[in-house]
């Protein structure tokens, strides 16, 4: 089954050392969350109890830019998100904001006495962190935030409103980005560090959502809350700071999106392969052949994204926009192959047990958060063009 | 915006007689459901109070192939199946199973006693009726059905297993299909009038559904069912007269998709009009006005097959491809609009109360039942070709 | 077969009197084009010899605001242009041009003078004229164009140089737009009507085309042309006398595409009928089967989006957005089409005697002149949105 | 330039000796071709003078399955063709045909004797092979092959009628596939070497080609076509014996399509960056860029799964499932860029002269021969289910 499902061995090289952090995650998952992944599901909860296990198996580690002989490297990284998100997009949306972006932003940004609070607990499990960037009316032009940061004569007034901050309901630290003038220059944007609970901050969690109901999010509402200059993140200056963190984010977003694709696929050929109809397999009909191919075309160009990825980054030749390529050609890619899988389950695929269309549903907020489409393809026009059309 | 949503005039010289029937829908679901229908679905609960007024509308009504001045055309019907979808899927659902399902087998069907026993009860919403056709293992292909009717002494025995049985939960009374012989001919396949609840028939509800929450849904399982032999309808010896109730839920369920889209659009034309990011409605960028234009292109089409249809019914040149065409190319693109209405709304969109992602997500649901797209392609294909391709 | 294309009866209720146009067309097509179309191609020759009999069916018209009794009415005219592009798009280029632009714009803004002088001579096929707006800059936006008029003495002198003008090289008229003022404003672009051959004038035929080969375009060239102010049209002040009779030629061209199309499918359908391999037609085998359903959705779609372009212009409600949808959604349909026609006729669909390359390349023309995909896209996201979206 | 089109690195890391074969390639056809493709095309001829500076440059070479120092890797031989079919796809059909098909055919099934007799001129260009396997009524299903090879005193006598002989107007020895008997076994197909002219054989151009126009290419008629045993290839038994030079073939048409992909993509950004509508560079609009960023996405995949075929060969780990998929992924993603460069490129892009459209064009060749899309999806699907759905 391997075999089929890297196809082209996009993987089969990886040596034994990559691969220790992958196998250490699907062995945990598989057995602690798939047995009650669609239970969560159903009633909106996320697994907290896994959180200790995912902290020893080394799931939250910084990004900074500094060598780290303690990190993984980028294919024994990607090759985790791949497993945590075959369980559950949720999952790995809780590594991600916790790893890439929290404890990133507090690791490239972060005091020394900052780096020293936060990021052992962090690492594992005690805190765990969140990342209010977007607001209510800011999303895809974060430069636009209206939250804003004053000096006082103790430190600083932040005042806004946060939204779909990803863990926030279950965060002990929140990293907040700011507006530190009322010009609208992106410079003056500046993050903070801001331990949860805190006097005028208020966490309220996101209900009624129809995809990525295992992740705890929220809106974190700021109102008058007074924070130390201790809290500034010294090195935050401007929105880069912030945009360095979601290209992490965005990296485990791609290698994430082909862990569920993969899962969609085999549980599609599972299905065709053991449903006869018309005195057949579904999947010895030619139309479903098409349908299974066409998913296998889609992941095997994912998994060769995702691999590039990480030997670009090992080279050093990375570019944010080769990650925007992955995150939105990846995603896109993942979402098709749900959609296929979710339709050749058949009546069967709309059950939540049958976990395709959780999956389905929880790759619409993937292919929106970290970057639409939309923006993605504007990132990568202006590289190619070496013309900006945002505007 | 009535005018821009049909964009190409397709209903714009309906008769005012045949609009009333949807006037009267749409007036009804404004006021006694949208405010809730976001609420029924997370719940995944029924309005079951709504029931007497949908009746008294007069929505609940056979189709037989007898002439019935009390009947509304199909432009009427059709425009009223509209509306039903604009609101929720599982409503339009409702309304094709009692009416396009249950009441149209009893009036083709049926036996005098049983149309008078069932029909006027019917129609006045006091029995809800539902369908059994469909088994565990036995979807696209029927004919494999393997419930069993036996003739006794009394009459018959029905032992089998139905599922997917829309309505079956809130029912009265059950179509069930069985084959007579243990023989596969489909000449075998006969249908019984079932009342709800009967020995030895139980309704088990399905639960855990990610589509048609609202739509209350069942197995219903037959052990040593004893019927009369008046329970049987007369009239239905072979498959064709449970496909002749099929073609005219397939008709409603084109027309409907036809609703879900243009609410889709509606949602989406509202929000991208009405939301700023880079200093500017997102409508007015280039991006966003290809999704638009690509979602009107879809629908304008869909309004026009679903026009057509009905051309062809009033004509009596309606054939059962032709309806086969019309449901899988207006479901399918109905599920392009609401993927892109999904992806347009951006974060919003996956919230419940925003209605795209339950329009997308019940769209799942009906483009599976009554033939999926493949089963439709091949009944097309053989019609054009004059082969087979089935098996 | 006739039934199997016109799948869904979108012509089958057109009245005879409305067919006859469209027959004449098609017999004598059949008659004398046909069976040298393959020749002509080859060879980019156009058929001049048929001209007298395309103006004897009366083909050639003006397609000016007033009510004209002698005029063919939107559908009869329609029908024809689908007949004259079901044997080749060129020759429905050549009527376009002819009727669409040239006439059009002589019987909108001409002076009675022009209009005697010319519209006699072009209905008759006698004088050929064409219709010179693009330029080799300036394509997508005409009103960009540098060709100029000046006011002298006698009249005007012009200059400047048209490209991709249909008909020149057989014209004896041509409308030539051009700007009298050096400003950019679009309202001072004015229509000339200058006789060919003329002093100054140099029209050179496009060659090397891979597309349109059977119709003749050229470059016009105009250097210190000087012509008298009665070779004005008094009518045309502005882009939008040219624009007017652009909404001609797309109607004609949303119509053609529809012939095209449906001669890409019927060769389709009779090669897969007819070729077997591995023991079966073709047309037999699910892959196949789905490709000429997925030809007949586009068609049908096509087919009663030309039907409702006619009857909204019949009822007074047709806008010009009307006409960039009907022309952008009916092009890509064709050529979705076509490109399948190609591959489902395999090695043989490469070589000219099989057409259906030939309407795949003619195709490519005919979705980039009289406005792109792009260009109709934001004319129909303006008129959606209400906002602009071109800069 | 480079490092755009390679935009995410795939052969950023080849090492300088593989690159040497593909360097030499491009030089030769910079210079000697390219200035002269447009004028070849449009006149069907193939520049027979090159074929000395191709065989100088090492491009005629078999691919048996020996090691052989003296071969191009899979890597460097794979650059070379892509360099090939950036020029054009005929010139890369040459290639493939005389090295993958004709001289491997000959290095593997061939005779000591038949080895030294033909490879050497072979592969100094002086003689040009063919590949005689698809018939008239046998083109997907080569197994029904209708010419017959009957064994005589002096050896063989064949009969039959090969088409769409790649190279066979210029060649001077054909590989001919037969039957030798009359049964259906596909076990009984034998290949002989037959050199041209030769009693009884007749080959005749085939003309009014719309594609592929550079590559000389005819049918073969064999009429009592009389062979000394010495003829026949010894190691060719069975249909698996031709298939294996396909696969050859095939893979070469994977890489060939990158590079075809790579010169439209190049094509289109060159215009787009110049070409100025509406005050700015087409490039700079949203509807561009994310047309270049769809067709970046495409060659992007194309790119890593030749890569990746190569490495599977090095590793031993090709199976031939594995070409199918490269060869029909490949060949979709050129197609797909090169008609959005075609439309990309307006008007100007039907003029032979700005290539894009013989590209287009001549894809139409290169995805129906060696194994259409549905074949290579059937082969997939077969790998993937283990169910065979050909027939």
């Amino acid at each position: 089954m391997t075999e089929l499902i890297d196809y082209l061995g996009a993987f089969a090289d990886v040596p034994e050392g990559e691969r220790r952090l992958a196998a250490a995650t699907r062995e945990l998952l598989e057995r602690s969350v798939m047995p009650r992944i669609a239970d969560l599901y159903e009633s909106s909860a996320f697994p907290s109890d896994i959180i200790p296990a995912l902290a020893e198996i080394g799931l939250f580690v910084g990004h900074g830019p500094e060598h780290d002989e303690a990190r993984p490297g980028p294919l024994a990284w990607g090759l985790a998100q791949r497993e945590l998100e075959r369980c559950d997009s949720g999952l790995r949306s809780l590594v991600s904001v916790q790893s890439c972006l929290a404890m990133t932003a507090i690791e490239r940004s972060g005091s020394a006495d900052q780096r020293a609070e936060w990021l052992p607990a962090m690492r594992r499990g005690v805190a765990i962190g969140c990342f209010g960037l977007t607001e209510p009316e800011h999303g895809s032009d974060p430069s636009g935030m209206e939250t804003r940061a004053q000096r006082t004569a103790e430190g600083w007034r932040l005042d806004g409103h946060k939204r779909w901050v990803s863990n926030s309901p279950i965060a002990r630290v929140a990293v907040i980005w700011a507006k530190s003038e009322s010009s609208a220059a992106t410079g003056d944007i500046r993050g903070f560090l801001v331990p949860l609970p805190w006097p005028g901050v208020e966490v309220r969690p996101l209900t009624r959502k129809q995809s990525l109901r295992v992740s705890p999010s929220g809106e974190v509402l700021l109102k008058d809350v007074r924070l130390p200059e201790s809290a500034r993140l010294p090195g935050a200056e401007g929105l880069g700071a912030a945009l360095a963190c979601l290209n992490e984010a965005r990296t485990s977003i791609a290698w994430g999106a082909v862990g569920a694709a993969e899962a969609c696929l085999d549980m599609a050929r599972e299905h065709t392969g053991r449903r006869v109809q018309f005195g057949r397999p579904l999947a010895g009909f030619q139309l479903v052949q098409e349908r299974l191919v066409a998913m296998l075309d889609d992941l095997i160009s994912a998994q060769l994204v995702a691999r590039r990825l990480a030997e670009l980054k090992v080279r050093g030749a990375l570019r944010h926009p080769h990650i925007s390529f992955a995150k939105r050609h990846n995603v896109a890619a993942a979402q098709r192959i749900a959609a296929r899988a979710r339709a050749l389950l058949g009546a069967e695929g709309i059950i939540t047990d049958r976990h395709v269309m959780r999956h389905m549903a929880n790759l619409e907020s993937v292919a929106t958060y970290e970057g639409t489409d939309e923006i993605h393809t504007l990132i990568l026009g202006a590289d190619l063009t070496g013309l900006s059309a945002f505007r």
